[in-house]
């Protein structure tokens, strides 16, 4: 049995993730493939219990490098307990959100360096790759526009549009930065993105197979 | 006003630690001094959340790297909420544990490695340095056997007798790599360290007046 293959969502709030994940983990599966579907923060027992922490609104005097660092901790859990064992049995693993999300987030938008946020992901993610990661991009008042109407916004989503400006123009330098992530304009319709990504779906499990 | 003083007491479980802060924090209140006497993890709302979730014993699956990044969490938080803050006052503040401990528990305990604990914890503490730490050393299998005697143990105190010989062997080992570290021996009568503590405060309170 082959390792199976690390799929990363990535993009600002309102974007459209989940959609696109839950079409692509049906695609995934209606094509024959084990699929696991998991979301940071959380995604374990423990990293559950982290998630409420950093997103709970009450908990306005947190600092930025606490909430890096749970961040980084409720990956770390993620890696070692679902991640890596997923991968060794060969599943499709397809996760919203990964490092780059710190990086832009924690590093970006808190202003705590790209380069410290990212030495500390990768003590979490223990050497762990993704295969492929995907970076769904929308103009940030649009994707906050989303948010308000599905429900109420968690301390991340409420931090104040100079802070998800920031996020934006994170995802911007980092998706020029880092070659690995490939760019899908997620301002058309659901169809049309799902498309995109489904072709590099498709190319990524063509070269592993070779 | 002068900035306070740093004053970390370190050392393995049930080396008598609280008993010599409390004696400590009674000495300097005597001698005129505003104390503030704070513990790890914990010491900040946010804080006392996250050390429930590391010291929890339903918590078993949790990886050392998850623990490692939650003690650094809960420190970044106290460091800019309270010790910072608390220094700039001109408080004397003593706290129990700091970045030693996760060298020692979990760089050497745990085997993640004492140099990417130090990264992650220096991030965490943001260029703050203590101004004394106080090493309490005893034999760990007496240190454990004083434990028993007082409670119910915790996930750390619990995780079994070859992870407290490495704690303890790695308290050694810092002991003897960092200058900065004051041994004190505490397999001794209680007013016997507690005078060698007031000791090597009342040298670092004569230097600072300098």
């Amino acid at each position: 049995m082959s390792r199976g293959l690390l799929i990363i969502l990535e993009g600002p709030d309102g974007s459209g993730k989940t959609t696109q994940i839950n079409l692509l983990e049906k695609y995934l599966k209606e094509k024959g493939h084990e699929v696991l579907k998991t979301r940071e923060p959380g995604g374990t027992a423990i990293s559950e219990k982290i998630r409420e922490i950093i997103l709970d609104n009450k908990n306005t005097e947190m600092c930025g490098m606490c909430e890096a660092l749970l961040y980084a901790a409720s990956r770390a859990q993620i890696t070692s307990q679902v991640l890596k064992p997923a991968l060794d049995q060969g599943k499709m693993v397809i996760c919203d959100r990964f490092v780059y999300s710190s990086i832009v987030y924690q590093g970006v938008g808190r202003g705590l360096g790209q380069e410290r946020i990212k030495y500390i992901n990768e003590a979490a993610i223990d050497g762990l790759e993704p295969d492929l990661t995907i970076m769904l991009t929308i103009p940030y008042e649009e994707g906050l526009k989303r948010k308000y109407k599905q429900r109420e916004l968690d301390r991340l989503e409420n931090s104040g549009t100079d802070f998800h400006k920031k996020v934006f123009e994170g995802y911007l330098e980092i998706s020029r930065k880092y070659d690995k992530i490939k760019v899908v304009d997620a301002n058309r319709d659901m169809e049309e993105i799902h498309g995109d990504i489904v072709k590099l779906v498709e190319q990524l499990i063509k070269t592993q197979q070779k």
